[in-house]
């Protein structure tokens, strides 16, 4: 599978440059390309207990991501999914230790282990005070005497890292850390395995499986299990870490292990704040990854009062997520205003007559508007017309006809139920931003011209763009000097659409042009037919 | 593929009620399930302008994780890659605008700018001061006069909200809202397409190949380019941009996809940063994002000092990264001390001739130590052994053979550096470990014992667990009473791991037992010989 790298070989050094480059400055690292890849934060001034993590990469933002004020000191990167080197971690110890002297946080692996710990002894006969904490979360294998350090590492990060800036001394930050360590668990489960750069994806996990306690290096999982829903899956999980902690006290950390969408991440969350495991939540984020692996998965610590303060502590670092309390969903009542008001219905003889009229207009020119929408469309304008025509017809006896002010929103309200789609929409937008403006005292014609400029906004279209404003924008400018005058620029600008080859807005932009060269726009059609059938009404 | 959802139709009201719940409170949402999803701050009071976004999920954090202090206001969430209903746009509008007024702020898709038109339309009807604006930042198409809303959204909802936070009125904001709409633009690239839940994944580009201008919905890139690297796809990207916006002096919103891993986008970030086309970066983060796509995009907008300080103002949203300075990379030199200093040779007859025995009798048991080891390894702890064993012979002159403090780390570093693989590393550690508490004025056995306990705790072994610990701590532990003793003891604790069904540290815990029992482990049996040795060599 491709992926956004330049060389394997580069990956790393790539990265961590890209890191330092969006830090604004607020990251250092050492000269040891490509041997030695240590970020350290760039305000250090050694005059604290130093915090040093790291090991292989892959894994980010862990580690290099959670270097900065309250958190790591410095991060030691090795290629992805390898150790770093001795050298490597010993640079990043005499990098940044100064008197109060490093704890080094390093994940239960053989690998890291060793270099660290190695490197812990060299710093220490060079005269540095190295104290060293293994972080062994992992509760998927329970017989192992040696569990993984996974995504429960953050917590030791964050606690160990709030002591450290506010002063503690080294034993302090130390015995802080080990005593997360003793009582944070971690578990994990996956849909699907990870894609480690220039290596060929393996597919272990079969349709309807899911992988549960797996690690953070693509290991498979200690065991696979039926996966029917995420409610299923936190479950699952949940009833593994209740094995070892107690439900409903500590802080849980939701990790996105690479590929989950937020989406997924959110629906998971909300399962695990259903089943009351803990009462505080870090997350749901991308912590501790496993590359691309679709999966997630959960820590708990259950903390002390000091604990949890000192997780709660602010550290300006765009990969930690802060701290919340696990709340009940907050639901509001809906806002009254929904349901339009049904208007009060009103008489108004020449008003109804001539809606019914142009009703009847739209009823009668169904076929030819279907026919002129078969060029460009679905063949449906005239129908959907025709459906609303007949609807406003028979509910004519509900309208505010005495009112305009009222019946505009009324005629917009009953179009968009009735005719259903965009159209049912727009037309609703330009009635009811119609009688907006008649309400504020405007004259109809420059009330109608308001609904159009608002049905322009919104909608997106102007005149030449082969809609039916080509012929209502002219029939509505017109208005002021008659309805034959409107009823003329209508039937003008709906036979203009004939000669835009290029429609701009709505579906006929994805028609060919030869499609529609020669034929009106059928929007545009019935506007021009409604302003000639309201003339004959009412001019005579 | 499967995902981590409960059903396709509780999806989008699952995630807002995870999301919810993990807000700590700070997140309500309407009481409207299903149709009607929308979330808003908790702490609003409706004092200040409003603003209101949305449109179909599938886009997280967008919008709903940008709702709090500074950013939006509330977000109307339709299903997957599906406008909201009128409805749902105006309960929002309704449940949140207060005299200020509110701003609805728009993608440009016809579902979407109808949608909340027609609402915006219906809540003026009701007395409501609503404004609209449609962020069309896409330059994927530049034939189209509509282009698409992307991620270049963000600039404005930032933008936005930082002046409605700080009191400006609806015209201020609307108007601050259109200016950057104006200038933002976007373009994306991606190597896969997203999995829409429900429906099976398109396959549609080919190895090789990455989509171009692709939108937020899976729709088609519109080309398909070859892909080689991060960097030329960071330059077609910014080639693209560059045609649009001057280079160097905007702010860069580099977003994930969906399931492009942090190191790639780190990759990308280096890329970008080294074309110099912005000062400041937005990112990288998932903000506007498509499900799960491979894929990446870059926004920019060209500021001004007002925008920028803007952008700047801290939000307390984990979903928003904040805004950094690209700067060039802080490269600092290694630190002194990563060469191990060559010590001062010296001499000791005696000790000399010890170390040089000792390794013979190394060099001589070569073979049966293989031979041991191949039950339960790979059969080289004898060549290992005598390689090392030899290399130490030839450089024993080099050695400060009169000064055990610094004769102790000498041999560490000449066995980890002549050894390889964890033995070195772990007698690197006793060596150093020893030699720390030899110079700290302890006697040599409680120097050696310091250690073994050293190596103990980085390795995690202890005895009885099939290690090489099984002879030397029983050995170290009789020494005070002699070399004879310590030596009886070595070969008890030796033989005794013959009985050791089950190893639990160290390569042969992954070996089955029966493969174990009856045979000393290698490690183990080479300490009973070096002690066995020395007593002989010694106490004669």
């Amino acid at each position: 599978m491709a992926q956004f790298l330049n060389t394997k070989e580069t990956l790393v050094t790539d990265a961590i440059d890209g890191l330092l480059a969006s830090s604004g400055g607020a990251l250092t690292r050492l000269d040891g390309y490509p041997h030695i890849k240590v970020v350290y934060r760039s305000d250090w001034d050694k005059s604290k207990v130093a915090l040093v993590s790291g090991g292989g990469s892959g894994h980010e933002p862990a580690h290099a991501g959670f270097v900065g004020k309250g958190m790591l000191t410095a991060a030691v990167c090795g290629e992805v999914f390898a150790s770093p080197s001795v050298e490597a971690v010993l640079a990043g110890i005499l990098a940044v230790t100064g008197e109060a002297g490093c704890l080094l946080i390093v994940k239960n692996y053989t690998g890291d282990r060793l270099n660290f710990g190695l490197a812990a002894e060299r710093a220490r006969a060079l005269g540095r005070k190295v104290e060293m904490v293994v972080v062994d979360d992992d509760i998927a294998l329970p017989d192992l005497p040696q569990p993984r350090g996974v995504a429960g590492t953050l917590f030791v990060h964050k606690i160990a890292g709030a002591l450290a800036e506010n002063g503690a001394d080294l034993a302090t930050v130390a015995n802080a850390a080990k005593s997360v360590i003793e009582k944070v668990v971690s578990i994990g489960m996956s849909l699907d395995t990870c894609t480690v750069p220039g290596s060929p994806k393996e597919d272990r996990i079969a349709p309807g499986k899911a992988e549960l306690g797996l690690g953070i290096h693509g290991e498979p999982g200690v065991q696979q299990v039926d996966f029917s829903s995420a409610v299923s899956a936190v479950n699952t999980v949940v009833e593994k870490l209740t094995r070892r902690v107690a439900s409903g006290s500590g802080v849980a950390l939701v990790n996105n292990l690479g590929s989950t969408t937020p989406l997924e991440m959110s629906v998971l969350t909300h399962a695990l704040a259903e089943t009351g495991i803990a009462r505080h939540i870090i997350g749901p984020a991308p912590m501790m990854t496993s590359l691309d692996m679709h999966g997630f998965s959960v820590s708990i610590l259950p903390v002390s009062q000091e604990e949890l303060e000192a997780l709660q502590e602010p550290v300006g670092l765009a990969a930690w997520p802060g701290v919340n309390a696990i709340e009940p969903v907050n639901v509001a009542p809906l806002p009254d205003g929904l349901t339009p008001i049904a208007p009060i219905p009103s008489n108004n003889p020449k008003t109804k007559e001539t809606i019914a009229r142009l009703s009847e207009l739209l009823i009668q020119a169904e076929k030819d508007l279907n026919e002129l929408d078969a060029k460009s469309g679905d063949g449906d304008t005239g129908s959907t017309l025709a459906t609303a025509a007949r609807a406003l017809q028979s509910g004519l006896d509900r309208m505010p006809l005495a009112d305009l002010t009222q019946l505009f929103p009324a005629l917009g309200n009953e179009l968009s139920q009735t005719m259903g789609g965009s159209s049912g929409v727009i037309l609703a937008i330009f009635f009811n931003a119609a009688g907006d403006a008649c309400a504020s005292g405007a004259s109809i014609p420059k009330s109608l011209i308001e609904g159009l400029n608002r049905v322009s906004q919104v909608g997106g279209a102007k005149e030449g763009d082969r809609t039916m404003i080509d012929a209502l924008a002219p029939a509505l400018n017109a208005l002021p000097s008659g309805l034959n005058q409107a009823a003329k620029a209508a039937r003008e600008g709906a036979d203009k659409t004939a000669k835009i080859h290029r429609a701009k807005a709505g579906r006929a932009a994805y028609v060919p042009e030869e499609n529609l060269i020669g034929h009106n726009d059928p929007g545009a059609e019935a506007v021009a037919l409604l302003f000639e059938g309201l003339a004959r009404e009412i001019e005579g």
